[in-house]
């Protein structure tokens, strides 16, 4: 498989976008990046069930039942590729001119996919971070919710780019820590767990979502949604980060602070492995 | 001309957007809405100087000059029409999976564009707004430009249809008055006019700047950037709205409060006519 992207929209294999569509328009749409395995999409009821929180949230007819079936036609495709990811994206469609929505609106299904070189069920290396300038804008109304408009992401992702980090810590406008440009934290701190609690901003990842549910209560670490001060993350006794396709992986750095105990990375990937056979 | 829009893609007249595209994918872009009368787009430097702000601010490869010279070459072919809206929208291109951007990238070049009805040289009727329940997010980064992440817009323009408003004013994350969800605000208060400041969040409006430096100043009355509370709105004398396709345009009520006395809009637009012109 090349590196260019298969691509179908509405479920036929594609090129384009149709124009006008309202998601290159104004970010008016939802997405989710998905880990797929020989044709089989990892953790499908978790990324459905926060499209369908976006869905509900933003007033779109309800097109989860189509999303899904695209996305298992789609992910079928890839079943000779051991590892993929792939991108489903929801647009509110074709409309006139002008940022109210149409209240007939056909929202409109792209799915991308690639293939994966590296083993998704190995744990990736430790990352070394960074602070990020930018601070994530407030606005408790989207917080959560896996919307288009991700302008703040892409400065973030680009600081990172230029001063050779893997991703930077983003704080929230209260100066409390959020999230990185493409994952969500944990630490540890007196052997519990603590992840930022999106109030106001941020993405809540699937894999934060499993770890809080599933991984950590399997090994009967106790985890907890917290406001965390960027002195609170330096002074934890590890550092955690997850991300639908790279999974658990611990923080090495973050700026001068470095750790180098892995042991609850380790421990919470073993549960992440065991969880993706199921 | 029919009701659906005319679009090229960089330079040649397209139905459909390549993919992947950052501009759908993030948001990562720009856009400029611009009257055009008899195929000449009205007051286009201003709209180039946002548009360049942008890039800038963005780290766009240069693209201003193709921007400029596709915008000339697609208005021509509305020589016909009185008046017609266009829509420059400016991507990032494609890229591989990822917020961050490719160092490489090749801008895209998007325009669509749609015949008007009304005689955009005739003052639009005064508007009937609400109170938005929506707050702008704050991001000192991105306030003034016209980027595509825009979904803030789409939920505030989604409730003043629902509640039968022609718009609605929006605050901002301090409880200040910032704007409409499609166009500027200046109220009339002891003879003089104040607008937003915009410093966290809103958009530079090229009306809002043709009356900030022009339009006022040939009137000889006063005009300052400021902090506007909503009681200070309500009280005002006169509040006008200003938007690239709706020109200047009173306000006759807000909720309960309504205002009859339009001649500083009148004023205004008069000297916008006689703009138009050069």
């Amino acid at each position: 498989m090349s590196s260019s992207p298969l691509i179908w929209v509405d479920g036929e294999p594609a090129q384009a976008l149709p124009l006008p569509d309202r998601g290159l328009d104004f970010g008016d749409g939802l997405f989710e990046t998905l880990l797929v395995r020989q044709g089989v999409p990892l953790f499908l009821p978790l990324h459905m069930e926060r499209l369908a929180a976006g869905v509900d949230l933003l007033s779109f007819p309800d097109c989860i039942d189509a999303a899904k079936a695209q996305l298992s036609h789609s992910a079928a495709r890839l079943s000779d590729l051991d590892w993929a990811a792939m991108r489903l994206t929801l647009t509110r469609g074709s409309a006139p001119r002008g940022y109210a929505a149409p209240l007939e609106a056909m929202p409109r299904i792209v799915i991308t996919a690639a293939g994966l070189a590296a083993d998704r069920s190995q744990q990736a290396a430790p990352l070394h971070l960074g602070w990020a300038d930018l601070r994530w804008s407030s606005q408790p109304h989207l917080a959560g919710i896996k919307h288009l408009n991700r302008l703040e992401q892409v400065l973030v992702a680009n600081q990172a780019r230029d001063s050779h980090w893997d991703d930077a810590v983003v704080l929230d406008q209260q100066g409390n820590v959020c999230s990185l440009s493409a994952g969500n934290l944990f630490l540890l701190e007196s052997g519990r767990l603590l992840t930022p609690s999106l109030e106001t901003c941020g993405i809540a990842g699937t894999r934060r979502r499993l770890v809080l549910e599933q991984l950590a209560p399997a090994l009967g670490v106790a985890v907890e949604q917290a406001h965390i001060s960027p002195e609170q993350l330096l002074e934890a006794d590890a550092v955690i980060c997850c991300n639908s396709i790279r999974g658990l992986q611990a923080v090495a750095s973050l700026g001068d602070r470095s750790w180098t105990n892995f042991s609850m990375c380790e421990a919470l990937h073993q549960r992440y492995v065991d969880a993706m056979a199921c």
